[in-house]
């Protein structure tokens, strides 16, 4: 049952011109994730910032994913926004082109697309949006991973049109009893060891224990530590530690099938 | 002397949610032009009208191109932002990319690019952009036309790296004797048989009368009229009916050698 | 019953740098009317042109009253975004103040707030927002003027803290058997005549027709007319008309008492 | 020679929602200083912000100002922006007021107003923008204090019009043979010693060390210590420690004779 390896991703590249959201530890998170989530500038991420995380996730072999958000830097993509399902997928559609030729201009293709904050979540939840973003990545990009939850919209919509998924466990979030995760726009510290645990106990036994006090069975692809989280660093790196040393290895989901 | 055929242009797209800029007159346009640059979010433009523009001039054939600006929404991409070459041409990338996706995602393919207001006068003058711009299209796509103007930087480092180019005439801008157009961030109604006439004549005898009372010899590929000029659909239509009346071809520029 | 006077509203101000809402028909529509609301910067409105409508205003005798909205230039304050209520009244008390230095700059005191859009319908349906933000305005001023709808939790609120309220009735809205008016994001045009009778009707008997096809009773104190309601200069005109030659003067609400 | 006391300011409130700029001290650094020149929205602060830090401000009896800046979230206002000095005082009047209104709110009133960064930098230089800058605030508020640089355009501007000037002395920032500060977009890491020296220098000799140099004689009512210089609040300890020890009280510019 334990899995063999898994994926490791993280959300890069959260800056904003000199403006900075958590701790500004890119640079050491990034040699220790597999997988990459790029901010792609409606809800931080800025050109620059986007070349230079690409650049880096490159030299370190980590896979590349669009991040894309709501239209809110004020909120940082953590409020819900009322949009109509065209126009989120147009935003998501500007958001990962600008992403890709950056990706393109860097000699890398892409690997992911994982809507941020807020949009992912409405995304789980509403089956129009959720056909629609599935519908436009049919077109744009059959092979392009779409990160997701397992009980969300979104991943049953995938599964039913083909697109390939990576399923996320959320190591710095809670779990309810519905198995979906507690939503919070702001997040307080963690103990790097109770998170390691939780996401070796997962990788390992299948099974996370909720805010009510009871356990339940969880299934997913890839491990999402975010590094807006304070003392995000210490978490990946707690994590990855436990994850090695019981023989787990850390590394970006395969390449799809065509 | 007299051209055969003539590229006209025409910035398309430039609204902003509910706002806009100009007449709105972009479905009457847009069957009139033969290349279309499309506003892509920065100074003007929202992914909703970049997916809308690019659907509207592939259903005309207009040749489609990005028209990417300085990132200042307030003040329409008309006013000088001090700015490094390097955050310039990212920002450049970004919304070059955006656009692109919604091209990729409606099945064409981009024709050119060319900068907007402020960012493309900055260029035409500065060759540390214009060498760092046409550098990154190199890079990212030899073949993509770059318009400019024939006596900028621009078009002289875009020659030397090997970039082709499409040089512009603007039928709704003075010029002054050093042949360069004086340069206004708002402007005013137009006569339609003189902008048309002073088209034609440029056509013909590839002479433009300065705003000081001489004439000049002007060499380009293509003729722009701003879609925001106030009676824009007047000048298209009277600049089309004169070239055409002349036997001069509107045509998008040829697609370039490999 | 017929009313002697009737205060007539308007938005004014509704562009940002260059952009418009509506036809851009201000310089008209303001002598017609007897207060506006002028927008003050997150949904529309710039510094420039409150300062300009704030003159414009003075120059007609017309009260002047801020007119805050969410911070959403994209969506022009016409889509829900999910804010604390302490958040969205501290972005009321900054617009508000905003406006407050223009009129201080020209000479002329502030009349009156009106929420804008989204906010305002919010605010009529949120208890916690009202509460919040009338507290506030009890503070900051106890005799502004609030603008809102008589069956609304703003008005109950308004009323049982003591703060003076002007009650609207919407000429260019449906009305639902509720009393609400039915809100809509963009809005077409509308028979001027059609609309002048209603208010009349409104004015002289205090009903009007529902969508469902019955009357309803309305009690108000003023009037709105959207200005970027196409057509809105006729609808204002033909307003103004209908209610002079019924005898009803058209001016400002009674300065509150202290 | 030596100043009995002195003014010591800081920027105060530079955040944007969860978005941060420098250490994010504020709370540590707001008890050491007697003047906070409060961001207002353009650059950088917003309305939750702004509330919470006059609030700060009251408590600790520091003095408010209003920190304007240009219209540039991204370049944190300290990037040159082509505007009419007209519009550049509107948006400066727009944000006073804003602070303004959550000044009233709280019961205290404003001490001073000083632009930020390139808008700060600017109006030192360009007379057509002090000149309209002060004869605007002549007419707001006759007596708020204007912060200005001794050599600046904008402090003899201020003395020919007559509103009242605190001269500022630079901290954190080199000076030049010209009595000029050698202006910078960021800023690196600088010793608390050093500086603290260099302060107490110019408080009790009138003499800076340029960055030629020499010695230049310098004449300031204040001292400022940017509190997004990278360990600004060791900078403003140690100068704190340093003045006290040598008998020099910090307390606010006094209030400006009517």
């Amino acid at each position: 049952m334990t899995k063999a390896s898994i994926d490791l991703n993280s959300d890069m590249g959260e800056g904003f011109g000199p403006w900075k959201i958590g701790d500004g530890v890119d640079e050491q998170i990034m040699p220790l994730i597999s997988s990459a989530n790029i901010a792609t500038g409606f809800h931080a991420g800025d050109p620059n910032i986007m070349s230079r995380t690409v650049l880096m996730a490159r030299e370190h072999g980590v896979g590349i994913g669009a991040h894309p958000g709501f239209r809110d830097l004020a909120g940082f993509g953590r409020r819900d926004l009322k949009e109509s399902a065209e126009g989120l997928v147009n935003d998501i559609v500007y958001q990962l082109g600008a992403l890709r030729e950056f990706a393109r201009l860097h000699g890398v293709r892409l690997q992911h697309i994982k809507p941020h904050g807020a949009l992912y979540m409405l995304a789980a939840r509403d089956e129009t949006l959720s056909r629609r973003l599935v519908q436009t990545l049919r077109e744009l990009e059959p092979t392009l991973y779409l990160y997701c939850m397992e009980n969300s919209v979104t991943c049953k919509v995938a599964r039913e049109l083909g697109q390939p998924v990576v399923r996320e466990f959320y190591a710095d979030r809670d779990y309810d009893s519905s198995g979906s995760i507690v939503f919070t726009r702001y997040t307080k510290a963690l103990d790097p060891a109770q998170v390691a645990a939780k996401v070796l106990r997962a990788c390992t036994e299948g099974r996370v224990r909720t805010v009510e006090g009871q356990d339940i069975p969880i299934d997913f692809d890839s491990v999402c530590i975010h590094s807006d989280t304070p003392g995000a660093l210490e978490l990946v790196e707690a994590t990855r530690q436990h994850l090695q040393a019981a023989g787990i290895r850390i590394s970006p989901p395969p390449f799809p099938a065509l």
